[in-house]
């Protein structure tokens, strides 16, 4: 049996941060699913999924996943660039924000973690 | 700014086909999400973490996961075993049903993606 | 600046054991880089990499590298396979043997990296 | 037999262009898995491993292992930083050098792969 070895051809990493500090990015187990399918789709070559290329692997619809789309950039999470790809014009999604996010919470974001939110 | 040397340090891998096969394991979101934590818990040295532990990190509560922990136990993509360690017996969570469930699904779940189940 | 998003896409992940227990395993450090390589192609579609697209990456040469792969095969962490892809018969490495030698290995490593061999 | 749970647990991810590019920044095999070590140690709590420490892991000797440190530094790929932990002040080794290199690298590095070096 041959599995190890195919499991460990298509790997896909991300920062650890991500899973510890998306609660306070504000971001719900649904969201970081549709982000993490984002980085999947751009590692293996398509920048710029669609609604429906995304849903097609969530629980989620087109619909839904095009909100989730929509609140992940006004946070700044996910934006989209122009890009020139052998001089035609893309857009792409980039995760700049996202991965600079969780940079500049991360010292923050551990010191907090078993505390209570704060009062008014 | 030293964000990418922090970022690149502390990272997770994971076969993509849990991205795009879980929901064909009758897995949501959220289910994946508790698999993501346990993954992570044990690259850091953590082999059996509690549903206290994971809930830190989630948006359900204590008792939510450990309802979603007897769910991958039941389908047999979770296990517990027993582990000895410097003579001590403990017992640790094993992923092995999900990594093997995820290599037996592959060729059928790639290919149904897109299709309508053949007609005889 | 743009360069994290850049560095996060295209991401390899391998086993530590690969970089604790290689000598172990009889390894040399370009032995590992060809096989990382090799890793390497085959995460981006190219199942077979021929001596000349893997010295391209190398301080070795084509010939020196056919050499390598020899021996890879010869100690059984390579080897190659049939692989039939849409009714074409093609020949792919695996990383199997690979993969295999470094769990049987790892008790073993781990236990005498520090210590001289035990004399009678 | 749980060889891939095993193998999953402990992973470490690199970029890509670490091992497209390293011959244009001018990194042997030896050097890059110096690199990869220390990048290994550090994503495991050691953010300063020694010469002594590397070269367990290595063909090379401490001796060589430190010629090696001292030409990363030199090329301003490796650095060594002050850090507070815990009030303590501690020495750790930065890779921020060498992931920026990549990312500048990029373009031209992939552009010049196949070329002749360019005549004046």
């Amino acid at each position: 049996m041959n599995g190890i070895a195919t499991l460990m051809k298509d790997q896909l990493a991300l920062p650890k941060r991500l899973l510890t500090n998306y609660r306070q990015l504000g971001l719900t187990e649904s969201d970081v699913m549709v982000l993490l399918h984002i980085h999947r789709f751009q590692s293996e070559g398509n920048d710029f999924p669609t609604p429906s290329e995304l849903s097609d692997f969530l629980s989620i619809n087109e619909y839904e996943c095009s909100q989730v789309l929509r609140k992940l950039i006004q946070k700044g999470y996910l934006s989209i660039e122009q890009s020139t790809d052998e001089q035609v014009l893309n857009e792409v999604y980039s995760l700049y924000g996202l991965w600079e996010s969780l940079v500049e919470e991360q010292g923050e974001a551990y010191r907090t973690q078993n505390e209570e939110p704060e009062q008014p």
